[in-house]
């Protein structure tokens, strides 16, 4: 786990040669002082490069857990979605699993795959990952319909959704992040094409949040609401986050997806006209939150817990039960979800309306079990849907990592 | 000239209220120190943060010249091309660039426009820059046809062309620029907002390049073909560039654009399935220049100058006089363009087929007397014409910068 949550491993410090041990004993500091060594000689940049070197920063990609979840969320994501071609079968996904590993593994190393036609693309891993999860329809697909999680299927469609099929569904998804954006582009385009063969690609959605060096790592971000998101969350790493996302042995459900989690994929649009008209008290009410510093409006710092029993002196709950945090909150660890969203921002229409909201991603255990119920309680009635509207819904089972040699998906289909 | 394409002052720094001299002379070094100083007593984040707050930096928004040209590119851009609605004449053009120079003097330093719904969007800069371009119909509009500099028309349809409408034309550029994609996005939603009883959104083209810190600064950058894509560029601040990009009183044509110049917008598909099928000498061949290192074929480093005239054993050309450099080369200085171009990805076909290639931008004082030549020279015959498609197309002048209190392109409509 450390190495996925802590600080990554420096390329360019793996490479600078010097007396280090290298290995996954390297520490943050260490590697950056490699390369502050490796550096101090060169001419002078505007900004002393010598502690940045973002670009070789690498994600291992062996490991129990598949990485790209618990990982530091990386500046830019493209999501992609693929509907497998008539005819592939269980052997098919085989080959295309080794083959979409093989890319991964070199990639999220700085390595390019065997058949890059940019291989000098590939030498900017920018803490690179590429997380594969399966469609509901992957297991029918594989004859292996009873190894799908009882409750791994599309969601039931709730009254605040208006779904465009462009962003509904999909049989395999490869969720590739990288503080990079031309890292992410490269990388997806080597996918896509060894996926050819095997599958069409159904839809593609591109995230981003802020780049890194804007501002200190491990800092709540602001959406494009404005609003601090991300506070609630389980911190990876934590037992707590263990326990709400990763599966394992005292799960019901298939063996295979010990390691592994379930991803909900949301496109919710954010409504930016109506949200700019509405004034600062009625846009933190809706949340519970203070727009300025993320507090709970029972609190003073961001990190409070928020006090859903506190009353104003009318009597009335200061975080409101409508609110989005009041809705959303769940009491039992194990029934919490972890979201790692990113936003997105299409061409506005001719009109100037803009077309921007976030492409929100839920890891948890179990769907059923965890999203929903949350989902439910934010349909039936959340204050902040008056400003957000889901138009895209996908689930996927997020198998475990793989060890070197191995490869993702191996339990299912090997 | 120095404080656009020197270091850009730190806002955090200005903020930190050390014993600084604040003001224009502040140093890169100054405020990194100063900021270094301000954060030591805080936590110990993952990277040392103390010599990194790229998203507090700033580029001046005043000056002789627009920002956005001379400024070292930031990795994200979005062109936004205006069209203005029917009734807007000289006064209402007026009225909007009062409007939009406001916006952009404010979000360039960090500070929210008077209307912002999410004004906490505002407080990372990020290097943000606004860069307004006139096109040809907007002096018609405005009555201001013998004001139209001769050559600033759009370009005649080449035989490499494959223009789609949807790329093409415009009245009003705002070409935004920032090192953060979500600073973009706020930017252009605010500028977009305020131009809406004017004008109608055309097309949007956003870019990137690398982010901050995934390289050194300054160095030569990868384009999405996988060359290093600026190394023959005149250098900003030099006079060679000054003498290129910048309308001067030595300059025929009107006076208000004097300390402007004029920018072709080309968006240009890259045929990334037969580039990767090419192979690497084919490749270099074609542009003249080495993949690994963009050294001339006739050259061991980067910076050598190409000898066009070198021949091989067989006393051919050692860079062919059909390679994309030979053909694109001019001896005089005053006939060179500059380029700035970001690359761009859109999401691919089902088949799985690439809708990637440059946002180009070449910047110079006169279109038919320095961009057109070379345009003509590459369509009539350039060995990379068999893997890029010119599909997009649009020219604008680009007023001037103007002083605080001042707007951009009160010289022409004020
Ligand atoms: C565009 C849509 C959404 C926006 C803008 C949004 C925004 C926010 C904000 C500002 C917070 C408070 C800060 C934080 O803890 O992160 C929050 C909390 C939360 N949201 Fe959302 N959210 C959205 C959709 C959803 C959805 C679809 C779900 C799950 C179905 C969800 C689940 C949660 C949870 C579990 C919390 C933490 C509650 C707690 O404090 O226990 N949100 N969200
Ligand atoms: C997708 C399209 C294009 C690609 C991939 C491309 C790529 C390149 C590359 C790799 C170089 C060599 C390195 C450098 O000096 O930057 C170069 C040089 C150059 N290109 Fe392009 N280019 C494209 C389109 C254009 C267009 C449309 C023009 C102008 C009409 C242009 C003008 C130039 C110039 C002036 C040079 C420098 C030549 C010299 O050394 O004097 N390029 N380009």
């Amino acid at each position: 786990m450390a190495d996925r949550t802590g600080e990554p491993l420096s390329r360019r410090a793996l490479l600078a040669g010097s007396a280090l041990s290298v290995g996954g004993a390297i520490g943050g500091a260490a590697a950056v002082a490699a390369v502050a060594a490796r550096e101090s000689g060169g001419g002078a940049p505007a900004v002393p490069s010598s502690t940045v070197d973002y670009g070789g920063q690498m994600v291992p990609f062996h490991g129990r857990h598949q990485a790209g979840i618990a990982t530091p969320a990386q500046a830019h994501a493209a999501f992609v979605a693929l509907d497998l071609a008539a005819g592939v079968d269980r052997a098919a996904l085989r080959r295309l699993m080794l083959l979409l590993s093989d890319d991964a593994a070199r990639l999220t190393q700085g390595r390019a795959p065997l058949a890059d036609g940019q291989p000098e693309l590939a030498q900017v891993p920018a803490r690179l990952t590429v997380t594969f999860g399966f469609g509901p329809r992957l297991f029918d697909v594989a004859g292996l319909v009873e190894q799908r999680p009882a409750t791994l299927q599309q969601l039931p469609e709730f009254p605040i959704d208006r779904l465009q099929q462009r962003w509904c569904g999909g049989d395999l998804l490869l969720q590739i992040c990288a503080d990079d954006p031309l890292t992410v582009a490269h990388a997806q385009r080597m996918l896509v094409k060894d996926s050819r063969s095997f599958a069409a690609v159904r839809w593609v959605q591109r995230g981003f949040r802020r780049s890194r060096g804007m501002q200190d790592d491990g800092v709540t971000q602001r959406n494009v609401l404005g609003q601090l998101d991300g506070t609630g969350n389980p911190v990876p790493g934590s037992a707590v986050f263990d326990g709400a996302v990763w599966i394992s042995t005292t799960d019901s459900g298939p063996q295979w997806l010990h390691g592994g989690t379930t991803v909900v994929l949301r496109r919710i649009r954010a409504e930016l006209e109506s949200w700019d008209a509405a004034d600062t008290a009625g846009k933190e009410f809706a949340v519970g939150r203070r727009l300025t510093d993320g507090a709970p409006l029972t609190g003073r710092h961001e990190q409070d817990l928020p006090d859903f029993a506190a009353k104003n002196a009318l009597g009335l709950p200061v975080i409101s039960e409508f609110s989005h945090v009041a809705r959303a909150h769940v009491t039992g660890d194990r029934q919490r979800i972890f979201r790692r969203p990113y936003n997105y921002d299409d061409p506005p229409g001719p009109d100037g309306t803009a077309d921007t909201g976030l492409v929100f991603a839920a890891y948890q255990r179990d769907v059923g079990g965890q999203f929903l119920p949350i989902q439910r309680n934010l349909a039936e009635a959340d204050l902040l849907n008056e400003w957000v509207t889901p138009i895209g819904s996908a689930v996927f089972a997020v198998p475990p990592g793989c060890e070197a040699g191995g490869w993702i998906g191996e339990g299912l289909l090997g």
